[in-house]
């Protein structure tokens, strides 16, 4: 699994010198965006399979800012999944190895019509992919 | 027809101080839907009714820069509507009268499945709602 | 106190159809930006007495989605104030009362060159301003 | 020189299930930094110079829509550099060569504290590389 890697860009930063505290929010996003494709099940042919996964709850705790032309290192683990629910972690860190933020968002599994979809039964395979990265299982 | 009033977030300002070009984009797009619900066709109307409008020109000149708690003003203007297309003019003012910058949108009207709507023959009484508010008609 | 009411806008949309989780941590920004105008202490004012209030944490538990046109009505609260840190607390609602998230945000208060301010001995007032809305104090 | 390529993000799209027309202005000053970054006068490094060069027009018109997990691929050329002047255009396809949009953006260059600069006498080296890459020079 490779990390992944972005630029700050300049309209993400603020009137404080620094990268808004909001982006991170959307750093998480395109990190998780990143690994479905690293391990094969891309966001976008889930959507198309008829599978959404909507946010539940972020969290993210903010060690030292970053600005423009800095580049984020992002790290993804799967902490938890169970039935239709996965709690994915980040840590955010500069080239350098000093950490930027350490995060959570957690999420459901469902129809695009708003039922919940348990993984381990109806998707097994995808299910079985986000297990083999997660430290503990159902 | 009052002007549409908002105040400039935090999250808005880039490193430069001021706020970030990109936004007045969507500081058009406020005023636009806050323009349509004061002449009764809210957008949200118009999409349950089949009806969408993309963007499909924009152009914005920039006079003087605002920043956060700045107020801005603005006032919309039909600059043009004919067959399927308008066109909206904006003038962005700071409380005191000085021009913030000047800017315009250019739409279509089509279903959801992109066909165009001729306004003028489908939907009569909305297009006579612009025409009204339009310095040159069809 | 009055709690703080906005609409949301249709860029703050997304492929979902629904408001993006992202800018909740904005609105958050923008309802405790209102509440320290309200309270007397303006963010604009806090900055140009050399007072910054960077974010340290934010975190946020989606209950149930909003979309575009929906209007939001964000309950500000302060859950914990001591030394140089200072935690809010937010609850959004539509207004027919259901809720939509609860959310929190951690704060420490800085001077632009990043020594850590301590309210209650620096800026007594302020202190006592956010403090007589607060359930625990120091 | 290199076209810049980025994907489209989950958050860039709207409810219209679309990349939101107020997001390619931001890819347009991700593609002119790196632009920038290519011929060796890097933003940031300009900015520490003491060179800030402020969007003072932006305009873009829409060919095609582009969503989720799209890549767009943009090209970028100097217009015209004038004085303190610069304008730079865009076109944004996708990888299969159908355009997406084209746009232009126009620039001043001045002090942070306000004074224009006139690029080919006071930086005489960043106004020649610019000019090389210009179908029409002063």
């Amino acid at each position: 699994m490779n990390a992944y890697r972005r630029k700050i860009q300049y309209y993400e930063t603020d009137k404080m010198g620094v990268t808004h505290h909001s982006n991170y929010i959307r750093f998480m996003e395109e990190a998780r965006v990143d690994f479905l494709s690293q391990i094969g099940w891309d966001y976008d042919r889930l959507e198309s399979m008829g599978i959404i996964s909507p946010v539940t709850a972020v969290d993210c705790r903010f060690r030292s800012p970053t600005t423009f032309a800095d580049e984020i290192v992002i790290e993804v683990t799967v902490e938890e999944i169970k039935g239709a629910r996965l709690k994915i972690g980040y840590i955010m860190k500069k080239p350098d190895g000093s950490v930027v933020c350490k995060a959570a968002s957690e999420h459901c599994f469902a129809t695009p019509d708003g039922h919940l979809i348990r993984l381990a039964r109806e998707y097994p395979e995808f299910y079985k992919a986000l297990e083999g990265f997660c430290e503990k299982g159902e």
